[in-house]
């Protein structure tokens, strides 16, 4: 089904919470991997979607992230999808290095295991060389 | 690498937010489909883990809602992981049936375009049949 919904826009589709924010996983467009969960304001979200480069809302430093403004890690957008009660999107991104500060490819690298925590994914790269933040 | 972190469990690695909730999401663990984003309290986690079967809770009924009680689109646990500040989880699931409550097989069922949105999923179930609720 290939139905475009008139001139209705994605972000008129998008609930932002009382903080003004939107959960935003973001997705190896080809792999399928979830690489990380953040949040996007308005103007994050139509920053993503004129740029074609990732951005965030940084609840933390309270200021837009423009993922890899630092680091150079950068998330390409290759698509944008809202979900059907528009609390969240799904970022499908062609993702430069790794997404998570820790220099793993994602930032879900820890899975519960029978007695324990198991870490599942290594380290590709040095965490210092992405300036020790997030981004 | 497979290191397990000693008595640690995942539990104790999660955030839960100022209203006792973390972010799930969750994903078709073979095709990696990125199915829907809902929320856990710790009970939640718990019982998800201790049962194998998925359970949110539910906002805007304010209670743990045990996906798929009603409709039969339960989902079962095949792992799950958290993120490096604890504040998301990724569920990795096998989901029968569709997650949607439109009767699709994920909630992310529209896209951005250049002057719109597209649908990009079929709805594969009645909604009707789903009882109309979003379980």
């Amino acid at each position: 089904m290939t139905t475009v919904t008139g001139k209705r826009e994605l972000l008129d589709l998008v609930s932002f919470d009382a903080n003004g924010l939107v959960a935003a996983i973001a997705q190896q467009h080809d792999t399928g991997e979830v690489l990380m969960l953040a949040w996007m304001n308005r103007a994050a979200l139509e920053e993503t979607l004129a740029t074609g480069r990732v951005c965030y809302f940084s609840r933390s430093r309270g200021k837009l992230w423009r993922k890899g403004e630092t680091s150079g890690q950068v998330q390409h957008l290759k698509e944008l999808r809202v979900d059907c009660d528009g609390d969240a999107v799904l970022v499908l991104v062609d993702q430069t290095g790794v997404a998570c500060h820790t220099g793993r490819r994602s930032c879900f690298y820890r899975a519960a295991r029978q007695g324990g925590v198991e870490t599942i994914l290594d380290v590709e790269t040095d965490p210092e060389k992405l300036y020790g933040s997030r981004d």
